[in-house]
C-alpha cells in the first residue's frame, strides 16, 4: 500500500483518536439481528469443502486486520473470513448462507472510510483477494475484463504495458480491489476526465444473496438488450450481490502530462478560473482540485514545507493536463496561464519541470488529509454540490461556529475550518478541527450541515458512501420515495437480508 | 424534421415495404391482454379533467401520426392521445390507469426504429411533447436540466449560444425527445467521445407506474447516497416509468472540427487505422465510421455522386476530430493521415477543407441507408460484437447466403450484403439486401445470425432497442437468471403490467 499517498479524509463521526472500539460501542443503536443464525462447526466444516483447509481464517488474531477497518474506527466481532478462489465458490457459500440465514460481509482490500467493509457483528467476511486473475484484454478497443479481487494498482501496471491505463486513480490504490472501488462507485482523481464508473464499467458478473450467478459480462461499448441490472451493483457497498468480475473500458495512457500550481484572492476566481480551464484547456484538463488557506496552513505545520511561491494566498488550484501530444499541451497550459495571470485571476503560479516536482505539487494536496490527522480532533464531511456553493457553505460553517460561540476565540473548542477537494467534480471535504470531541461543537454542526446541504440540492456523500456512518442519514439526500424504492429493491434482490446487514439504508 | 440526416437502419423484419399494416397483422402471435380495460366516456371526462380539453387528441384521423411509427411499419389502434403539461398531471393520469387497469404506452418524437413507441392495441398514448422547457443550466458546471419533452436539437441549440453542446447526437435529433432519447440509451455519433448516458445523465424525475413521482433529479457528478435506481430507467423504454426531468452533464462545443475520409483495402487495415488514431488522434477523436465497398456501391446507385478519389477501395472510413484548438488539430491529424499512408495502411485519402466538404462526406455515412432504402427489401441488424469481429460477422453471412444459394448468382433472390456502422463503438450495422421478401432467405439469416452474435459475446441490439421487433429474441444476448431478474424488476415497479404492455421483455 503506498502510504504516503493515502488520503485520509474521513466521514462523519469519524476522529482522529487511535484507540479501536467495537462498533456496537460507537454506535449504540445497533443490535443484532436476532433472526440470523451462529455459527456452527458443522458450518465450518461445509465452508471447508468448499474453500479448501487454506481458503478461510477463524484464528482471533489473524482475524484482526479483518475485522478492523484500516484507519482502526470500526471493528467487527466476525469468527470466520472466507477467501474464494472462484465464483463457484461464491456461489456455494452464498446459497448455504442464504439457505442457514448467515450474514455476510463481502469485503475487497478494506480501504473504505465509511465501515462498510468490516462487519458489525458476527457476520462471516467473504473477503475477494484470492480472486486476482486478469481475464482477458482487448488490445483495439480497451477493454479489460478480470476477477473483482484485483488490485487497482496491479491493473492500473498490467494496463501500463500495453499503453492503457484504468480510468480511476485514488490514494488507496496499492490495496483497494476493482471489485470494492465498483461496490462503492469510487470516484477519485480521474472522474473530471473518463467520468464516472456508471459509464465505464460494461459488464459485472455478481453472485446474488441467494447464490445465483449473474452473468452480465459484456465486452460490448453498447448494448440495448433490456434493463440495464449490472448499474444496480455499482455503488451499491456489497448489499444485494457480491461483485466476481468486471468487465470496463480503459483509455490510453497519456503520453504528456503537465501539473500546475495557482495561487489565487477569492472563491470567484477559483471559479473562473474553473470555467476558463474547461475552454482553454479543454480536452487535455485532467484534474482541477482546490484547497483554502487554512488547510495549506494545517499542512505547512505538520510537514517540512519549502514554499513555491513567495507568499501566501487565500486559495490554491492544482492544475493536471494529460494528452498526447506534449507540445501542444504545453503551448495550451502556457497560453492558459498567461490569461490567468494577465487577467489578475491568478496572482502567482508555478508549473512543474520534471516528474519530481509534479509529485511534489501533487505531494501537498495528498498531504492535507495526513496533516488533519495530526490534530487532536477532527470533524470530517464529504459533500457534493453545485460549484458555486462549495464555499459559501465553509463560510457558512465558519460564521456558524463562531455565533454559535465555539470558534473565533483563544480558548475556542474549535481550531479552524478548512476546505478543500475537487472542484471540476463540486465535491468539497470539509473539516472542523478541534482541540477535543464535544458535543457543543457537534451539535452545532448536525444537523445544520446536513440540512444546508439537502436545502442546496446536495449529497451529504459524494464519494465516500454510506456504509454504517451514514446510512441514518440518507433521508437528507433521497426522498423518501427513493429510500422506499431502495428499501424494496433490496428486498428483491436479498430477501433474507443477509448481505452487509446493518448498512447502507436506514435500518429503522 | 431534419429528413436529409434521418438514418433509417432499422431492425429485425422491417422492410422498405410503403404498407402500414398492423402491427397485430405482422405479429399474430400477440393478444390483447383481457386484463386492461377498455377505455370509456367516464374515463375521458376524468382525463380531460387532468389535461384540459386542449390537452387531448381522440379524432380517429388526428391519432393516426400518434398510432403509426415514422417509418410507417408498425401501427397501433388506441383512441386517445394525452399530452400532459407537468408532471402532477402525468403522476394523476398514471394513478388513475394504474386504478383502472388501463395500459399506457409513453411516447417522445416517435422516432424510434423497434415499435417502441406506438401502441400495439388500444393503449392509451401519453405524449410527451408539451413538456418542453428548459428548467437550469449552470454555466461553470455545464448541467443541464430540463423537461422530458424537450426536443434533443433544440436542446443543442440552446446550449450552443452559451458554449455547450448536447452529449449525444443522432439523425432523428430534429423530432427526438431527450427523455425518449435516455428512454431508449439512444447511442449515436459521440458516444465514442463523450460517453453513454447511463455515465451522462446525473439525474432524472420519473413517475412510476402508481403516479409515484420519483425525484431523483441530482445535479451533482458525485452522489454515493444508495443504489443508482436512475440507471434502471436508462434503456427501459417506457416499460416502468415515464421520464418526466432530465439533468444531464453537457461538454463544451469543441472550437475546432475536421472531417476525413480514407480508403482501405482490408478490414485488418481498418483496425489498424482504428488503433492508431486512439494514439495519435487520442483526446480530439470525436467519430469513427466505416462502411465497405458494398454499402458505397449502394449509395452511388441511388444519388448522384461526385468522386473524391481516383478510384474505389474494399473499405471506407470518416474520421472527425473535435477539440479545442485548430492548429494543434491540424498538427495531430496531419501527421496521423501521412503515418497511414507511408505505412500503406490507407491508400487514398481526403480532408475537408470548409463546412460544405465537412457535410458532404457525412453525407456519404448518412446517405448508406437512405441508399438501402430506395432498395425493394432489406434484412436489417444492428448488432454490437467486438470489433475484431466485426467483418468476420459479414463475411460469414455473405458465404453462408452462397452456399445456401440465395446468393451470387444473377437469378439469387439476395442483390448483396452491406455492412457500415460505428467501428468506435464494435457496433455493425448489417444489412441483406433482397429483390423481394423471401423466408428462403429469411430463414437462413434467422436464427443462424442471432446464434453468431451469441457465440462471439455480442447484442442483437447495439443501439435500436428491443421494442416489439426484438424482445423475443432477447435470449440471444442475456441468460435466462438476467431475463428472469428484469421480469421481477419489471413486476416490482409495474405489478399491473399497464406501462408499455407486449414489448421489451419476452410475453412467453
Amino acid at each position: 500500500m503506498n502510504v504516503a499517498r493515502f488520503s485520509i479524509h474521513a466521514c462523519k463521526r469519524l476522529y482522529t483518536t487511535k484507540s479501536v472500539t467495537l462498533t456496537v460501542d460507537k454506535f449504540p443503536g445497533y443490535v443484532r439481528h436476532p433472526h440470523f443464525k451462529k455459527q456452527t462447526q458443522q458450518d465450518l466444516t461445509y465452508f471447508e469443502s468448499i474453500v479448501g483447509q487454506h481458503g478461510y481464517i477463524n484464528n482471533k488474531d489473524e482475524m484482526v486486520p479483518y475485522n478492523t477497518d484500516w484507519m482502526n474506527k470500526f471493528r467487527g466481532q466476525s469468527q470466520l473470513v472466507l477467501m474464494p478462489r472462484t465464483t463457484q465458490q461464491v456461489s456455494a457459500i452464498l446459497r448455504y448462507c442464504h439457505d442457514q440465514k448467515l450474514a455476510v460481509v463481502p469485503q475487497g482490500g478494506n480501504t473504505g472510510l465509511v465501515g462498510g467493509s468490516v462487519p458489525v457483528f458476527d457476520e462471516i467476511i467473504l473477503n475477494m483477494k484470492n480472486m486476482n486473475r486478469v481475464r482477458s484484454f482487448d488490445s483495439v478497443s480497451g477493454i479489460l475484463t478480470a476477477d473483482a479481487g484485483c488490485i487497482l494498482e496491479v491493473l492500473d501496471n498490467w494496463l501500463a504495458e500495453k499503453g492503457y491505463m484504468m480510468p480511476l486513480d485514488l490514494a488507496a490504490k496499492g490495496s483497494c480491489h476493482i471489485g470494492g472501488n465498483i461496490a462503492t462507485n469510487a470516484g477519485g482523481l480521474r472522474l473530471l476526465r473518463y467520468g464516472s464508473l456508471h459509464g465505464t464499467v460494461l459488464g459485472l458478473e455478481v453472485v446474488l444473496a441467494n447464490g445465483t450467478v449473474l452473468n452480465n459480462m459484456s465486452t460490448l461499448r453498447k448494448d440495448n438488450t433490456g434493463f440495464d441490472l449490472k448499474q444496480l451493483f455499482i455503488g451499491s457497498e456489497g448489499t444485494i450481490g457480491v461483485i466476481t468480475g468486471v468487465s470496463i473500458l480503459t483509455p490510453l495512457r497519456s503520453k504528456a502530462v503537465n501539473v500546475a500550481l495557482l495561487g489565487l484572492n477569492s472563491f470567484d476566481d477559483v471559479q473562473v478560473a474553473f470555467k476558463k480551464s474547461r475552454v482553454e484547456l479543454s480536452e487535455i484538463l485532467s484534474a482541477f482540485e482546490f484547497w483554502d488557506i487554512h488547510s495549506f496552513q494545517m499542512y505547512k505545520k505538520h510537514f517540512n514545507h519549502k514554499d513555491v511561491m513567495e507568499k501566501d494566498y487565500p486559495f490554491y488550484i492544482l492544475i493536471e493536463t494529460s494528452g498526447s501530444n506534449k507540445d501542444h499541451d504545453d503551448q495550451k497550459l502556457t497560453s492558459y496561464l498567461e490569461q490567468m495571470m494577465v487577467n489578475g485571476v491568478a496572482q502567482d503560479g508555478v508549473v512543474a519541470q520534471d516528474q519530481q516536482q509534479m509529485r511534489d505539487l501533487w505531494g501537498i494536496r495528498d498531504g492535507l488529509t495526513e496533516a488533519l490527522g495530526k490534530e487532536p480532533a477532527v470533524y470530517k464531511y464529504d459533500i457534493s454540490i453545485p460549484v458555486a456553493k462549495i464555499w459559501d457553505c465553509t463560510e457558512d460553517m465558519r460564521h456558524h461556529l463562531k455565533t454559535g460561540g465555539v470558534f473565533g476565540e483563544a480558548d475556542s473548542p474549535v481550531i479552524n475550518v478548512v476546505a478543500y477537494g475537487h472542484i471540476g467534480d463540486g465535491n468539497v471535504h470539509l473539516n472542523i478541527v478541534t482541540k477535543d470531541l464535544d458535543t457543543r461543537v457537534s451539535d452545532l454542526i448536525e444537523p445544520y450541515l446536513f440540512e444546508w446541504v439537502a436545502k442546496h440540492q446536495g449529497s451529504i456523500s459524494a464519494e465516500h458512501g454510506l456504509g454504517v456512518a451514514k446510512n441514518e442519514f440518507l433521508g437528507y439526500s433521497k426522498s423518501p420515495e427513493m429510500i422506499e424504492l431502495m428499501k424494496t429493491t433490496k428486498a428483491m434482490l436479498d430477501p433474507k437480508g443477509i448481505l452487509n446487514p446493518y448498512k447502507y439504508l436506514p435500518q429503522s
